[in-house]
């Protein structure tokens, strides 16, 4: 079935709201671009809060804690509780000690940024990571496996040398070590254009290994089953809503949520919902988010 | 037709060195592993020299110059003129000048080290590259497409930045720009080990945008062509002579050579050569090549 653009009559809008006891949002594109808040997203969550909604904020970004993505959230004046964040960082600590199960013994080599490293430690995580300076002679020596590395975990890293991707070479190479990835966006948008995303920085590692790392990110289930982990709720009374048919709707539809919802205000267009062979259809979309106040 | 394993019989050898008057080699697992000579090389090389034969040392290594690649020769105690050296990073100049004839107004942005550089130079193209210093709040701004960078040329740089992917993917969000890789070897062999290649640098070029380089090492003919574009030799006395299937032989097998020869020092294995399905497959091979001494 097609997708269908909200009408902005009050009783659509309402009687759409009323189908969900709780939505799922992306954040960078939905609630704000880059630096700037988008309007009326303050009202717009606060007036679904009113209504008795429970809100998560889902988002791929693996380079904060949900701790400092709390902050994030504030900053823009976007009162939120740390248990309603779900980063790409803290589902990738949860399925590694919940659903691998990594022995005590075992140490995650992480490549990304200081997010990662926080969900890994507050999770009970042994991690080790590269410090990233300059490969030198006696490392080409010295690397090599190392069996008490059993997870490499690869995210976003503006800090990426080739030390790094070296080292993570030599621990992949033993086929016991799992390959994950917090994400495998290939861009993220900042500053109104984009940069590399951690798909980037963990290509290198899928063409010199040939293996497929697990994505922790939408629309990886794994996400889903980290959300599910700690918040029990009726899938069917779920919505997501986001900006991207092929990572956010796509999560939602594969996640079984009873609805989905698409905000112009991001990556995809109106054109990328209404074609044939979209990446995904949302059951329904807006220009913007606040639309939804009518 | 299957391979078969040259016999030692000084009748074979010889009636096979009779049929080529050039003998195109791979260097490293080949002619040397690492930093240490194979056995016999300066001899085998010498006999062949004696035998009126021309030699043709052909490399994927885009790190180094012919220049510098002939010092690595000659410290190896092999003497060479630096016109019977073809290096990835001499055949990526050789392209963007004589086939892609880059407009005097263009440059070219290079991740790559000093020998793509030295090259470039050699043919008189002007070209860019990055410092590869952390990003800055500030590049994120000034970060753009550039009209004057006509080519993104991507080699191993062992001092690969976020920031050098992150100017090179602005660069190649332009369609016009043409996007160059020297080779697209995963991996490079060194101290025993592999490590990241050319191939693993420009993955996350490749993820970002979509699009695939004209590879200049072999097995591309680019190569070849750049080869044929400085030396007219008959392709049917001539035989290439390498230690990998999917890049050495195949170069030889597509390139039309008149034979081919691989050798089992390097990386592929005698049950490779003779498994169905092999990626290439030499017309003989031999354990070492000083076994053609007999």
């Amino acid at each position: 079935m097609p997708s269908r653009k909200l009408s902005g009559k009050p009783e659509e809008l309402a009687a759409f709201i009323d189908k969900f006891d709780i939505f799922l949002f992306d954040c960078d594109g939905v609630l704000w671009q880059g630096k700037a808040l988008l309007p009326r997203t303050v009202e717009t969550l606060a007036h679904l809060r009113n209504l008795g909604k429970h809100l998560l904020f889902v988002t791929n970004n693996s380079t904060k804690s949900r701790a400092t993505y709390q902050k994030t959230l504030q900053d823009f004046g976007i009162p939120c509780d740390v248990n309603e964040i779900f980063c790409s960082a803290y589902s990738s600590a949860i399925y590694i000690s919940r659903v691998l199960q990594l022995p005590r013994d075992k140490k995650v080599y992480v490549i990304g940024e200081s997010g990662i490293e926080e969900e890994l430690a507050a999770e009970g995580i042994t991690y080790i990571g590269d410090d990233g300076g300059d490969i030198t002679p006696e490392d080409y020596d010295s690397f090599g496996p190392d069996e008490d590395v059993g997870v490499v975990l690869c995210g976003l890293d503006r800090a990426i040398s080739y030390r790094k991707l070296a080292r993570a070479y030599q621990y992949l190479r033993n086929p016991e070590t799992v390959f994950l990835a917090t994400n495998i966006d290939s861009t993220f948008p900042t500053h109104g254009k984009l940069f590399p995303g951690a798909g980037a920085i963990s290509a290198p590692l899928i063409c010199m290994t040939g293996r497929t790392p697990v994505s922790l990110g939408k629309p990886s289930q794994a996400m889903m089953d980290a959300i599910e982990g700690v918040l029990k709720f009726d899938k069917k009374r779920a919505c997501m809503v986001g900006d991207r048919l092929d990572t956010d709707i796509r999560f939602g539809i594969e996640g079984g949520l009873g609805g989905t919802l698409a905000v112009l205000t991001g990556v995809s267009t109106e054109e990328e919902i209404l074609e044939e062979g979209a990446a995904a259809v949302p059951d329904v979309y807006l220009d913007r988010l606040c639309d939804i106040l009518g």
